[in-house]
């Protein structure tokens, strides 16, 4: 098998096989294929496409490419949850305690964020102690102890697919579907995951900038998860404006505490319900979403969904403390109110723009190898719709730094648009794939 | 200027400005811009296309990324010629001192044959002491001296494309218009070209099958050399079967040595002179394509072209006793008969078959590495249209090797399509463009 021929032919728009397919990521991974013919294959298939078929092959082979995670030691049957990433997405944080509760088994590997985006391993650092670093064994005895484990990458997983979307990143191949959704699919399947629940968010603070171009990616990885027996449930979410009120580390783990205490933002509380009820479904713990979230809103109300995350906490080193007394997270030295500039209703409110204020705090990183301050962020007190008086505060800037607060209060001045009538919003959730 | 917003540019089918065409080339040849990231860029530009400016620019960014041959010390417009490349395609030697010999001055540069087809350097290798090997300084010496050098490139001329061209061939980007085009064109420029005329072959033993898609890069070359200011004109021809009769190297300089002596077989004396004859028009030492040809025609029977040919290899280190006695030059051991294995008419003799047969007896080269016969080869009795006998001879093999020469018999047994009715074929010469 030649690599020129298998460039050729995906080139002219041809099908590759099984066998090519796998032919090409494993010598890749091997360093048998340079990076310049990989990157001729992707651009091919930038501008081609791959069908279905190809597509799932593709996330068998990078899945394949390295260490697999056995999860067959846990009985049951293992749900993963992936978000395609947001603004003040700290779902996992709540589902994650509330899935577990009901005795589904959940072993999750997490990222680290970059960009305006944050992570979830970033997001649990926050907690004094918490360690997200945990061997494959550790991380197993985690799993048979609580039920819940969390851990960034453990193992040389999917490495195909690490190699490939750093050459990705640099010619300009990033923003195809075909190869989002391999990526996304390879590293879950290769974590072991049973099932997987995915939320795709659309809209200024997302990946993927419409519903529709959401919708075509959640059809996608639900067809690669049927293609390779991996039952798969996608949901299609707005990401509009930022999920829940708080943006930056502890700050949303305080808010995550709050919603697994049953005070929650709707929001964040409605998607965290929609989102576990569907890991019930498809782990056989619930026959319908509609009795999932009646049973996960049991679990939320007894108090059993906040002390699974004690436990979770806990178990990872953390100090569980903070679940009763949330204030020894770490606290920012100033907070700044952001005061409207008129009375009106609040039209819109990017998302990206309130993540970028929040990352210019410190919350987030621009570089992978930039530090983060778990302190920083913003809260909002004013969302798409709210009714607000000139002076009134739209949001409160938590800064470690009196001249980078000023600017993000600045920032978040001009991101909030003011109008007489209230903004028009997508609905939370709009569509359910799979 | 960042190199992935410009891969992601042409990726979305934008044209590239002239700066970041530059950018892209210069840098590349610096080494600052990575194999991969100009992979992907290739494969774009394959399949999304470039304009015909972006191909002049990419031309001259080309041209201009090494050393320039500076010819401006020999008086009077320098005409370039050059061919795509064909089978027994031995015109250069014909049509260099025939142009010569009519006062234009000929400074060529020429490389190696790799497949099936012959490179002008290889065939005047065949003539024992005659060096390709000439320095710039040399080089401009002996144009000085005969008004026609030949010598494999000199210098560091279009780094660029060298560099480009070797990508190309292992990430499937080679057959792309504006990048063949390009390269032909940046060569001749950087070698100090006035004006340049084009032999653009289609055909089984051509790189181009089709006469439409050598007519489409035709007029791609042409339109560069109009944008960059240099006057260009192509002969648009047919390579379904080799060019005269024979095929190997020291075996085709004793045809171009015959053709010059007015005795050559027709197509070979036609192309010459076509060719010949627009050069003639581009140095405007002639008016008209027809009075260049009967300028041309007597300088052959006065054996002027002749005799600019002996001066030529003399001038080069050759022994110019070859002109006079063609025996002088390597000799294979063994010639073989190719009986007619039925009677009729010869319905095709494919160009590249003939190639593959003539290399296989070492008279080419599979890997740059590889040396050459310079005496092995075939020569052609019969070509299409020509009635056969059986058990008359259709072509002699040349070799060295007892084994070789009997598979190259079988070959060309079989490469011979014979049948009742003479077989079709395009004219030589199918149109003139620019």
């Amino acid at each position: 098998m030649r690599t020129t021929s298998i460039i050729a032919k995906k080139r002219d728009g041809e099908e590759l096989t099984a066998n090519e397919i796998r032919f090409v990521i494993s010598r890749y991974v091997a360093g048998e294929i340079p990076d310049y013919q990989m990157a001729a294959l992707l651009m091919a298939i930038y501008l081609r496409g791959m069908t279905e078929r190809e597509t799932a092959e593709l996330t068998m082979a990078m899945a394949r490419s390295g260490e697999e995670l056995d999860l067959s030691s846990i009985p049951g049957r293992k749900v993963d949850k992936h978000s395609t990433g947001g603004v003040g997405d700290k779902t996992t944080l709540v589902v994650l305690p509330l899935v577990a509760a009901a005795g589904v088994p959940v072993a999750k590997m997490s990222g680290r964020g970059l960009g305006h985006t944050g992570g979830t391993i970033d997001k649990l650092e926050a907690i004094p102690g918490f360690r997200t670093a945990l061997g494959q064994e550790e991380f197993l005895a985690c799993l048979r102890r609580s039920g819940l484990a969390l851990s960034g990458q453990t193992g040389n997983l999917a490495p195909a697919d690490k190699k490939l979307y750093a050459l990705r990143d640099v010619t300009a191949t990033t923003a195809s579907l075909p190869l989002i959704a391999s990526s996304i699919m390879a590293k879950k399947i290769a974590a072991g995951a049973d099932a997987i629940v995915l939320d795709v968010k659309f809209g200024s603070g997302a990946f993927m900038p419409t519903q529709a171009a959401a919708e075509e990616l959640a059809r996608t990885m639900v067809a690669i998860g049927t293609a390779v027996g991996r039952t798969t449930r996608a949901l299609v979410t707005a990401m509009e404006q930022p999920l829940g009120l708080a943006v930056g580390n502890a700050l949303e783990v305080k808010e995550a505490i709050a919603t697994l205490r049953g005070e929650g933002p709707d929001d964040l509380t409605e998607l965290s319900l929609a989102l576990g009820a569907e890991m019930l479904v498809l782990a056989d713990k619930a026959q319908t979403a509609g009795a999932g979230k009646e049973l996960l809103r049991g679990l939320l109300r007894s108090g059993a969904a906040l002390e699974k995350f004690r436990q979770f906490v806990l178990a990872q080193g953390g100090d569980a403390r903070v679940v009763e007394n949330p204030n020894l997270l770490p606290q920012a030295k100033q907070v700044l109110a952001v005061p409207a500039p008129a009375s009106g209703h609040i039209i819109s409110l990017r998302a990206d723009q309130v993540g970028r204020a929040a990352m210019a705090l410190g919350a987030g990183r621009e570089r992978k190898e930039d530090d983060i301050d778990p302190a920083v962020g913003v809260v909002l007190n004013k969302k798409v719709g709210d009714a607000v008086r000139m002076a009134e505060t739209l949001a409160w800037v938590h800064a470690n730094d009196a001249r980078r607060g000023r600017e993000a209060v600045a920032a978040l001045t001009a991101d909030y648009a003011i109008g007489p009538e209230p903004g028009d919003l997508s609905p939370l959730i709009t569509g359910v794939i799979g």
